[in-house]
């Protein structure tokens, strides 16, 4: 894939964001890209490849959100982007330029993802690439409650660490008391959870929730694994409320 | 390694293919490498390090195979490329401006490989390298047999999907009639497998063969991993013959 | 963390030197860069966050050592340079030019090393960063004992490879007596091993003792895992004598 990206655009700066995304795991792969993306400079294009329905009637689609391109499959990879910017334009990679002569039913990341974004590296406007994709796909996320008094989600995620990653942001817990996260708690499986900083405000070995680095809330055992507890399993319910 | 090859030649793009060759695995690193290379552009530089032998007698070489150049050591790397680019030619390193100072008896990827790497990417002529390599190593492969009925080959290896690739070409299954592989199925290790275009073509954890992204055959499980399988070792026969 | 730099640094070349340090192990992180860094080009930036105290009051630093230059947590990652670089020039991170505009409590590698990093990749002067750090961590590490007739150390780290480094480096070894390392051999939790100059100076599957591409001396199976041995653990004495 990146010798199909480097033909096309051989100036391109390659960076590999992750080599940890479980195979075909579409969810883990649209939270690390979450992640990653706003640390970039503007105008990086982002090439984002789980594809378990690679050689199905799964659409290869291209987009625009924010300061960014991005290409891959059309199979929810784009969720959060999706989410977080509704203006986002979306199109099919239809354009025949943009595909490598042969195309692999099991390969689309070398013939036509990677040659997409390179000719997007190249400047190649988004229009270019086919037609505007009205309806692209989103994961089917769990629900989650936000108010005044507390919130309500799930553990969605294990990341490289151990630290269970929920479906709660940053800025839902934002919409808390307005003194402030001070005094809240989390519960999950069972366990209550002190809400702190930093994993430096817990004995080693404790476990937290915090804000993580992807700015959602995280639940972890400092210097440790969360995700060695059956209690915190992907799925669980975390609840955060005031204490006591 | 990188920092060697930086040191030569600055503005070199640098691209890992695989951190994945389990080690001293000579056979998986030259099929990764015929696998990658093609996607490449013209005169890329490939240096291969699967290297059980460092500091013994086998010679350090670099040839120049098709449209691209290699760097490694002589013993079996490049077996694949040696096969399907009959005018290759190999030289010794030799020429003792392309080493670094002292040479580590167990790092020459390091010491020999990086910089000559460098040398040819800053162009240096391959004919400066040193001495013609007459019979560089070549694997001892499995035997194969191709016709018309139908083919005979061997599971050579399990890639990071659980896919198990043989050592049966893409090319070598045009040899079937004329009618093309539909009507063609696959019989490995007592096991019977639809010989199939895409791994969705199959239902989710159903076993099938394909084309695989290296243009070989391929033994793999739809979201699965076929290399759990006991009957699927590697050097287990795989034959492709007329259904029914 | 790469996104960070190539903001403030767009034209920088990244490298990776590793994806195998264990989470927390900044033992690892240090030898590991003791082990990479020479081989780079003058006035190359590295950047190493191994940091089980991020969010604590563990000082963010950047120093200048030989022809390099250092970003990082101050907590040890860098002993091993400040040993051989009685000169290096350490500075806190403090100028806040350096830093993105808000600083999460758990991803100091984004927000603050990452921007240093990228700011002295452009050549801005050491002095710009911040005041200095006159007494910069260092790991407590294991004592060692050298001699005109033998060495003792310790097992220190096994790497990817189940190679057991120890704290003993070649330049130690060159202590012994005059008639350099013939007639040398290691001892090591019960096991008599000999000094050998590569690999393959012992038959497959056979332990030995060697200096390493680390230029310390490691404890090797050929082509298999000394880790795999109870005996040979991390704090074993290793111990390097005259012969008979």
């Amino acid at each position: 894939m990146k010798g199909a990206i480097l033909t096309v655009c051989p100036e391109a700066t390659l960076v590999d964001i992750s080599h940890e995304i479980p195979a075909h795991d579409v969810a883990a792969g649209a939270l690390t890209l979450e992640a990653a993306c706003d640390s970039f400079p503007p105008a990086t294009v982002f090439l984002a490849v789980v594809d378990p329905g690679v050689g199905s009637e799964r659409r290869p689609i291209a987009l625009a959100a924010g300061r960014f391109l991005f290409v891959g499959p059309d199979n929810g990879l784009f969720t959060f982007l999706l989410d977080a910017q509704p203006l986002a334009r979306v199109r099919l990679i239809a354009n025949p330029i943009l595909r490598r002569p042969r195309v692999s039913p099991v390969f689309q990341g070398r013939d036509i993802f990677g040659p997409a974004a390179g000719h997007l590296a190249r400047e190649l406007a988004l229009d270019e690439v086919g037609p505007v994709v009205p309806d692209p796909v989103r994961l089917a996320l769990p629900a989650k409650t936000c108010g005044a008094d507390g919130c309500l989600g799930v553990v969605v995620r294990a990341d490289r660490f151990g630290n269970l990653v929920t479906n709660l942001l940053e800025k839902d817990l934002d919409s808390l008391a307005a003194g402030g996260r001070q005094g809240f708690e989390i519960v999950a499986g069972g366990l209550t959870l002190p809400l702190v900083r930093a994993y430096s405000d817990v004995p080693i070995g404790s476990l937290c929730a915090l804000i993580g680095s992807s700015s959602r809330l995280e639940i972890a055992i400092r210097q440790g694994r969360a995700d060695g507890l059956p209690q915190l399993a992907t799925g669980v319910a975390v609840s955060v409320h005031r204490a006591g």
